[in-house]
């Protein structure tokens, strides 16, 4: 099963379409709990629970934004060493909302791990007291309305209530369903690996961009792994990797209040203790987080509000990884690009135009473009074997891939985006009525 | 006739409608000639030349892009002190055209420069030879499509010909139409000032986003004035309120590899003369260009691809005019705010979202929010009077104020921007054939 799934968004894979998810299946030592709390008008779950019995290493990285919800708030003040659950509502961010905003938070911990507690005392295996400050909470959703405290708490027994300690399929469906908004379709992705000669799970699910009340775009990513790991060791695995994975992404250039992206370890399995991230044992654990975060970050930007094609670019041989990264996510987030991507039209002008415009020195006789498989601009000429016929008929595929060559350096970055398309503007645009 | 036109955009003036522009009449020194040389396939004027019959004291604001067009290349060389004709041709932006596209800008220059030299003997008042590095080139459309030399140069001599020295309405509405791409409608302002006693006028043209094939947003504007002031004095005057005018307006934040906005004096008023730009005598002059170059930028950001409405983003009380142009132009540049302007929806969280992201460091409970004259957040509460129904009424007009707030000082910046509706994308997607 170990790294099926590189290729979920290569269109090449025999049983798989791009946009995909794999099915997830038991990882010990977590909990899922899903209901419907009355958030929205309509019969879906919006509430969801992580519990973890044994508590989870925890390492989160939030949104660069200098408007931050409530509950990241919260996360960013818990300092306990092992976290206990993880609760998740929609509907509502949670931001701008002030003191009743954050009081809603303190209320909720203290009804929750009392609930929890309860449960946990008559766990003959593992008895023990939830404390309140091992609780974090992720929101997504309309800013500055007054949250939802009431219908939440009044939901938590029940919530407390249906945890089951063995996960299957559905639970993993309903958990990722419970979390989206105007996602299309649910995220999940999963790699297993071995730590010494340990195997462990890396389990992930995700949401995307949009929600159909106020149309807020938020990105919540959760990853899960029963390896024995620490939270400084997963913080270092995650920081390294969500670079290259969700920060590569981008559907329209906005960001969150609320963005968050998450990895807990249950430490259920007895693999070699690791002390330092430049430990080798650690690697296929590292390739697997960036697997499993690639492949979320993938599904969200193929998922992004109104995406008819996901989008691939590459920029290599720039002088600094900086430089490629400016250079891939200003083309990922113009416009003129994404509408010509829409259109299935190669005007390779825009993306000149944007590779201009990113800040970056170039020298116009070294720069090359591709789409797809054919080479457009030369070292700054126009290709003499470009045929726009041809091009314009691979953009009728769903995935498609630009790439710029600087050929400055050896440094290169590669982002991911979606189309820009009619249906962006008609479901941002209609009033929330 | 002084100072009518600060109003064109409030919807107020009486006679006026919002992207109304005003009629030129003749100024001295100037002329003007256009024809169709066959750049499109239709029957409209594509090259349009400005002739300076006594030259012209000259400066140019440039696009900031990292990729620019040969003829920006070519007028970034010229170094006369005077400048004696600007030719402007539409459908090719002659940009990535390499050395084809710099060439035949030479071939031009002297072309054009031979034929000017021979109508000018004729002129017995000012018999002169017109040198080919006094002329300087705009150019808007396809990137990287050979420059159209042979159709440009075999207009040439109609062009010169065409010459009339006295300009009427007429022949400026030629001028305004021949320079268009996908603008929906001709861009002219000006403005009478004095310099001393004397009278003088400040006139100008733009042309804003978009072409039709392909789709490429470039802005150019170009002002001319018959006051006698050097170039340096231009200069000057021009970097002084570009930032203003048409620096502080956003369709889709793609910056084009041809952007250029000039001014043109030809020094036929013999105003006192003006050696420094403090100079007292300067400031109604320099009212009036800021006001032809904030008519001119409107116009352009009002007619951007498949706007609706026109958004003015005033951000106030800011610690640094930076901080304060950051975030005005991070809410210009948000999708998401757009759409929802598009859909009168009064989604202020979308703006908080803007604020948050553009990187500026502010205090929530300081941070207010206005849409047109309706508080939303005030200290970073939700104003007890805000009422979401008569916001989104007043969201019906087709000129939106956002007013944000900051509390941390006393800078500002206003920008301009249109809405992001279905017809951008309709402009933008359709295959070029």
């Amino acid at each position: 099963m170990d790294f099926i799934i590189n290729n979920l968004f290569d269109g090449k894979s025999k049983n798989s379409k791009i946009g995909d998810f794999q099915d997830l299946e038991h990882i010990d030592g977590v909990s899922i709990s899903a209901l419907n709390s009355g958030l929205y008008d309509k019969k879906r779950d919006d509430l969801v629970l992580f519990y973890f019995r044994n508590g989870a290493s925890h390492a989160s990285v939030y949104t660069q934004s200098n408007i931050i919800s409530e509950n990241i708030k919260w996360n960013k003040k818990i300092k306990a060493s092992k976290i206990n659950a993880l609760l998740v509502n929609t509907r509502n961010a949670n931001a701008i909302t002030g003191e009743q905003g954050y009081k809603s938070l303190i209320e909720l911990s203290i009804k929750l791990s009392k609930h929890l507690s309860e449960r946990q005392k008559t766990d003959e295996e593992n008895p023990k007291t939830i404390n309140p400050k091992e609780i974090i909470f992720a929101s997504t959703g309309t800013i500055g309305e007054k949250f939802p405290i009431e219908k939440i708490s009044n939901s938590l027994p029940e919530l407390v209530n249906k945890i089951k300690y063995t996960q299957n399929k559905l639970l993993w469906m309903k958990a990722a369903l419970g979390i989206m908004t105007t996602d299309t379709r649910p995220k999940m992705a999963m790699s297993e690996c071995k730590i010494g000669s340990k195997k462990v799970k890396v389990y992930g699910i995700a949401k995307g961009s949009g929600m159909i009340f106020p149309n807020m775009a938020t990105t919540l990513g959760f990853l899960f792994t029963d390896a024995k790991l620490s939270s400084s060791i997963l913080r270092k695995v995650l920081k390294k990797n969500i670079g290259s994975t969700f920060n590569a992404i981008s559907c329209d250039g906005d960001t969150s209040t609320n963005d968050m992206v998450s990895i807990f370890s249950t430490n259920i399995i007895d693999n070699p203790q690791i002390l330092n991230e430049n430990d080798k044992r650690l690697k296929h654990f590292n390739d697997s987080v960036h697997e499993v975060l690639l492949n979320l970050a993938k599904s969200v930007a193929f998922d992004g509000e109104g995406a008819s094609k996901f989008i691939t670019i590459n920029c290599k041989d720039c002088k600094t990884e900086l430089d490629a990264k400016k250079i891939s996510l200003s083309i990922a987030n113009s416009p003129l690009v994404k509408t010509a991507m829409a259109g299935e039209d190669p005007n390779w002008g825009r993306i000149a135009m944007a590779i201009g415009k990113s800040g970056v020195q170039i020298k116009i006789n070294k720069l090359s473009i591709m789409i797809g498989p054919f080479v457009i601009l030369e070292n700054g000429k126009l290709c003499k074997t470009y045929d726009e016929f041809q091009v314009s008929e691979y953009m009728k595929n769903d995935a498609i891939e630009i790439s710029v060559k600087l050929g400055l350096g050896n440094k290169s970055f590669t982002s991911y985006t979606m189309d820009l398309t009619k249906d962006y503007i008609e479901i941002n645009a209609d009033y929330r009525s």
